[in-house]
């Protein structure tokens, strides 16, 4: 998508630095516009806990790249297994909720099951890296021609006034290398000339809605408004809401899901006030070894200080300040869990199915 | 209740110098403490709008001391009921949504009815200011006697363990001159011996939360944890709380509660997660000309600075922050409404009662 006019994902390799992983830090936007470079395992592993890489299938790219540079530091003496599999573990631990982290890493695990040379390792997993970076832009099409038919409906319902749809963090193209999971139909509605009109959840305490969803819609002259977290809820009540999607980190086998935190919020206002509650996810956030997302779903909690401390922009310095006294104690959940019964659909690249376990097996019954 | 030791009420009359209001200024807080002294009903106004006196009753008092202050204005020349009748319609439009404002200020006007002296007239409304600052003080005592009922009970089931009380924005003793209304219960269980433990909700935008709950709780020693406007359906979801106590702005004969933004996507979790919701309100903030609050309450649309910019300490200064773009649009609605379907029981001065019409009409039946 674009940045001021020119084209980007939010992870890629340059084929003329082959040896990098390049990513547009997602820390810095919207204040700052930085590209960052990662040579190593353990940079990608920083960038994904510090969240300069953010977003359920981005961090599962970058993770596969992460897996191909460690690829890059097998040497004459590196037990060769062993070290890929310290590789994965140690990516994997960097943040626990989003799935796609783990299917990603396995996924090169699993191709260079049988190959011995270090070059033909290392091709491997770029190869791996470039098609699961491929496949996923093309599901977010995919999401997006399957999500933009519910728009397009509640648009002919409306006399083609401008279609309300209210998201909540960043399930944007920055989340997912291209168009985003949330976004596609979105991006696809624009695109089809149908009137719409996004309300973005600011997402404390990253602030992911204000400071990427906002940045996106932005550059892409889609028409936004920026909410606070509590709002949304009230837009509903005042018929304001036409739609909700969102993206999810991981979704079990029978449809709950997890996402940022304050999600479950927004979906029991929607289902309180009968406006359609859709989560846009590839089958790569889906974890069919579990059922029951509040037991079994890792919750991560970051650090309290996300909480406390926030940045913005004073003039032109980003400055941090703190937003309580210096002795208050916070906690900081970043998931919550959206229960499948308040999901009136899951927005996938390979079509709408209801939040249900039958339905859900019944889309990977050929594989993911 | 105390700061650092000392007691205070958020606002008062000094003996000493009795032409001006003084009021703690709650926009500084917790970074600065300050008294700032009104001394028109401009300032009334100003204080109240700029929301350095902030929180229903809180501002009911202040409005009434600003009646007292016009009653200070009138000279030879003043058309005095004239005068008292704009001074009173001005301090009302500061702020729409809390009922309590015009309920003060009302009663100034009914008090004076039929005093044609100066100084009787003015000796008249510093008494009705006083009145209601002591009638709301104890109201606020009454609440908390019945509140703490309902926290014993949930001790006693947990066999001693800390009680989990959520609450949202600052129904604390700031709000209410003293005390509080959703805190004076747990400042309550406090004096009992129960052992309690508040979850306090940040309140975007302008942090109420973190900035005045928290400082409230601090300096009154009552065990506290920071948490965003989107946690509190994840904390309930784990079995953290065991309890919802906020305020209400206002409450509809039939008990739908508006209360600031977000507080109904918490009653709405708590609801889904079968935990009480209480709304512990004085009987100056129920407004009984008035049924479906959704339809009925004016929602006051706050200025989208204060959700696009955010105030902090760095280091030792009070900074101002953008948390987005500048090109960024916002909206700012201050409150929501809580239908009286998912209020388990409104915690009166009289007792606590169910949200519904003929409760409510009959708790009024011998006047307010």
């Amino acid at each position: 998508m674009r940045i001021e006019g020119k084209s980007y994902r939010s992870v890629w390799i340059d084929k003329n630095k082959p040896e990098v992983v390049k990513i547009i830090d997602q820390g810095k936007l919207p204040f700052v516009f930085e590209i960052k470079e990662l040579s190593s395992v353990e940079d990608v592993y920083n960038a994904i806990s510090e969240m300069s890489v953010r977003g359920a299938p981005a961090i599962g790219v970058a993770g596969v790249y992460g897996m191909y540079l460690a690829t890059l530091e097998i040497t004459a003496h590196t037990k060769i297994r062993e070290h890929l599999r310290n590789a994965a573990t140690f990516l994997c631990s960097s943040r626990p909720t989003a799935i796609n982290l783990s299917w990603a890493v396995n996924r090169v695990l699993k191709n260079i099951e049988g190959i011995d040379s270090r070059s033909e390792i290392a091709t491997m997993a770029l190869k791996t890296a470039e098609e699961i970076c491929e496949t996923e832009i093309n599901k977010c099409i995919a999401i997006g021609k399957y999500g933009v038919e519910l728009i397009k409906n509640i648009s002919i319902k409306k006399n083609g006034e401008p279609v309300n749809i209210l998201t909540h963090c960043n399930a944007g193209w920055l989340a997912c290398v291209d168009y985003g999971t949330a976004t596609a139909p979105v991006y696809m509605a624009r695109d089809n000339g149908i009137q719409v009109h996004v309300w973005v959840d600011e997402t404390r305490p990253k602030y992911q809605g204000a400071r990427l969803t906002c940045f996106e819609l932005e550059n892409e002259n889609i028409p936004h408004t920026l909410i606070t977290d509590g709002s949304g809820g009230y837009l509903m009540q005042k018929g304001l809401v036409d739609l909700v999607i969102t993206g999810s980190d991981r979704v079990t086998r029978c449809g709950d899901c997890a996402n940022k935190i304050g999600t479950y919020h927004i979906a029991l206002a929607a289902k309180d006030n009968n406006i359609p509650f859709y989560v846009a996810v590839p089958s790569s956030s889906f974890d069919l070894n579990i059922s029951d997302g509040l037991k079994e779903i890792p919750v991560e909690e970051r650090s309290p200080q996300e909480v406390t401390e926030t940045e913005g922009i004073n003039g032109d310095i980003v400055t941090r300040v703190r937003i309580c006294s210096y002795s208050t104690r916070a906690v900081n959940y970043a998931f919550d869990i959206t229960p499948a019964r308040l999901i009136t659909g899951l927005i996938t690249e390979k079509g709408i199915i209801q939040a249900e376990e039958n339905h859900i097996v019944k889309l990977f019954k050929n594989g993911n």
